[in-house]
């Protein structure tokens, strides 16, 4: 069912040169071999996408809702094929890419449900005041609309709910937005499975073939080209803080900027308050450690740093951190290069003034393996070292020793934006706590308490976002239901007549959306 | 009580060097002298603002609420001399400016009401579910909170509306971000007197004296150094698109690059549908006269085009409104430099091949004065000179004679963005106008039928915004309550103990704020 074709529109077209994919697991190369998209495919997907986008966002909730309903089955129709071709190409394990499949699907029928409820679009009216005075007041009539054409890239770490029908896609669908997908290089085969269910979807539903097209290929060249189109009118990117602040650069400098939804860098800050570590340390330490090491520590959310004061308390903590971390398996990364950088990154730690190894994971034998690093080191060594708080994509992550809980707050006043912020405490420590929390929200997209960041619940609550570097724009989140606003931009209706007004702002609520008129929810 | 200071939190403050303010009508200068703040009150205005900010962004929606109400209380306590000193520095007449004090004071209190109503927070609960299979669910509480300090640059145009206590000002201090103004170099002592009133409200509230400050002076420089201190958080501004993209290409080379909300450039479209011109041309040409002249065109939303179908009824029509602009009397404009631009833009367009004078506004004596200029060309020479379609400020218009409707949807189609597109029309023309919607709904934030884009309600369904370069932020607007959400982002509390959670997000909702529980409204 692969061929190494990409779906542009309703086609499925073939190149000449090619790329391959490999097995991180053998370090095989895996068939077929994969056409690399042309920068005219590319336009040609953005002029599609330009004609769909006027039929495909006034579609009506209802049918879009069916539609991303109708991918979901068409990817889970795919049956075994993509778990195998997902493993195959990604080293990741099957039950964490059926619960990733799961979630991917899961995920199109949470927007199917939002679209359905219909409060995403906004819609709010000002009843016509004909008599008063000075000026009479217009019928104002406002809804939200979808802002145009929007390039996903696919992300490395999450083959399906950060790639080619995950959140950033599925979230853009929902919105009446056409897509065009950047596959990642590193799993062409699951890329085009999943292109193929959404492209049968479109089909199946009668929707305008530009509402989703593919390009593949290894060249930064395709995604400048996609970025730059003047049809394309946001961005969604899931990756490494240099490649999304490239993309923003390039979003800027178009004649018609646009914004670009980038997910790049995070450490996620975990402090561990007195209590908290007196009373349970152990099993702080080994829940730090299964943390950390989860998935090879290939997630946004990998707690980077953990934050404790000196003492006895901390000292055991990072004992049995320590243990645990080295009895931690090798396991397999993404990519080569992902890996190649993670040794580099732990090299590099290594190497610092100030930092101490605590512990390395298992060796192994195999292709492609990383093995979990632990270090420590103290709040000003750490403070005074700016490349000490960049992130190591990987499963490494240091041990920050603090004097007291000042010397905590000051630390985190100076780390970068970040996704998470944890605080592991006790009854006895929330008052203590109470002066991270303001410093924490100015930081950090979610804040959690006794609980490791890596888990990122698909729920109408959910913040997966943050303050630069994190992400390029912390007004939003790219998990959860609230990630519909993204591509959404709110539109006035001033004394229409009722036949020329769109059917969401018609007087009778044809699609029944909750309406607030003049202030106040409509019953 | 005006004396040239400026206040930086509590503190009135005097520099010795010093600018003017200008009568534009007299061409006199206005006393006092003014002092020009340093970079060094820059710096402290936004370290007072970044010491206020998590205290004012926790105050209750009451009272912040309160607060605007005092804010607007003591502009209307500030009495005949602002609208005296108003009309001295801008030229405007005293209606417009007892208009436009209304309106700010009306637009602080339609925040006040919106704080109260509390839905802006956009409280959202997932509830935990401790038993769900393969992991249980968290509870997760998303609330919106305040980005942190925020930039205004005060509007010539609208020297209260859009200046120190304006709508950004407004829906700024709403949100719970401290404000740091630069005022307008055209209006300086309007600007001290609400700079001043907004102080004392400040006082009188007992909030943290950071959550205003102002600085002035004629440089650029003095609004670069405030847009890229690293505790400046968000950017609202009005008036040109130079000076719009320089702002932002300024926040987007910071370290921690920021948003900038710049209102820009719109030409404004009003299309004339054919039925709508046969029936009351004259009705419409005198409309349109009347809108293009209204404040000498000093407004962003000024119709700069009008579209309709070649033939006997445009003819008319351009005759009628001829004769209109001919009568009008010339007005006094902001500054001198305004003026001269004015009169640089519209001999560039007499000077244009295929672009036809129809008319000039009356002669005057006096100074700053702007007459009214009326052009005509066709489509064709409009859509090959792309000069031709950039904004000139004031009041100038062009006529645009299309062969048919496929010709006006052809023009329409390659306008930038725009703040509003107007279309006249009568219920004979509703079929022929369908095809305009989408176009317009793609080019523009507001969309009128049969009115004049001048008017601006400001209310909860208006939206003042559209795509760039109308603004750099087409997913926002700057007048109505939608404003203040440019000023939020949105937070997640994962688990955290009821007594650690800010009061917004906890069980008791002791601020009784609207929740929304698991997808639904609370009831």
């Amino acid at each position: 069912m692969i061929d190494g074709s990409f779906p542009i529109g309703a086609r499925m077209v073939s190149r000449d040169q090619g790329f391959e994919a490999h097995n991180p697991t053998t370090g095989e190369t895996i068939e077929p071999r994969f056409s690399v998209s042309t920068t005219e495919d590319v336009a040609e997907a953005c002029a599609l996408a330009a004609k769909a986008f006027d039929t495909f966002r006034e579609t009506s909730p209802e049918d879009r809702a069916a539609f991303l309903e109708e991918v979901a089955s068409q990817i889970e129709a795919l049956g075994d094929e993509l778990v195998e071709r997902a493993m195959a190409e990604s080293g990741l394990p099957q039950a964490r890419l059926t619960g990733e499949r799961g979630r991917t699907c899961g995920q199109l029928r949470m927007f199917a449900a939002h679209l359905r409820r219909g409060d995403w679009m906004n819609v709010t009216f000002d009843t016509p005041l004909p008599d008063r005075q000075p000026l009479p007041r217009p019928d104002l009539r406002q809804r939200r609309i979808a802002v145009g054409p929007v390039a996903v890239f696919g992300a490395s770490n999450f083959p399906l709910a950060f790639s080619v029908a995950g959140g950033d896609t599925a979230s853009a669908l929902a919105a009446g937005c056409p897509v065009v997908v950047k596959g990642h290089p590193a799993h062409p085969g699951t890329t085009e499975l999943v292109a193929r269910a959404i492209q049968k979807a479109v089909a199946a539903k009668g929707l305008p073939e530009g509402v989703f097209s593919l390009v593949q290929g290894p060249a930064n060249e395709l995604g400048a080209a996609l970025v730059t189109d003047p049809r394309i009118k946001a961005v969604g990117f899931t990756g490494s803080r240099a490649g999304g602040l490239a993309l923003v650069a390039l979003a800027q400098a178009r004649p018609e900027p646009i914004p670009v939804y980038a997910e790049m860098s995070s450490i996620n800050p975990v402090v561990l308050m007195p209590a908290a570590l007196a009373a349970r340390g152990e099993a702080l330490a080994k829940g730090y450690a299964g943390s950390m090491t989860l998935g090879a520590g290939q997630f946004c959310t990998n707690p980077g740093i953990v934050i404790g004061i000196a003492g006895d308390d901390l000292d055991a903590f990072a004992r049995t951190a320590a243990e645990a971390v080295e009895a931690a398996q090798p396991q397999v990364m993404l990519t080569a290069a992902i890996q190649g950088a993670y040794d580099q990154g732990v090299d590099a730690l290594e190497g610092k003034n100030g930092v101490t190894l605590l512990a390395k994971g298992a060796e192994g034998t195999g292709c492609t393996l990383g093995r979990a690093a632990l270090f420590r080191t103290d709040a000003q060594t750490f403070l005074g070292d700016p490349e000490i708080s960049q992130e190591v994509f990987g499963a490494a992550s240091i041990l920050i020793a603090a004097k007291d809980m000042d010397e905590v707050i000051a630390l985190l006043e100076r780390l970068e934006g970040q996704l998470t912020a944890t605080i592991q405490l006790d009854d006895a420590d929330v008052e203590a706590a109470e002066p991270l929390l303001p410093v924490l929200e100015r930081k950090a997209g979610r804040i959690l308490a006794n609980g490791w960041p890596t888990g990122v619940e698909v729920s109408t609550a959910m913040v997966h976002g943050g303050p630069f570097p994190a992400t390029s724009d912390p007004r939003t989140t790219s998990v959860g239901t609230a990630a519909i606003e993204r591509f959404l931009r709110p539109v006035c209706y001033q004394d229409l007549p009722d036949g020329l007004l769109p059917k969401a702002v018609r007087s009778a609520n044809p699609f029944d959306l909750p309406r607030t008129i003049d202030g106040s929810p409509e019953n």
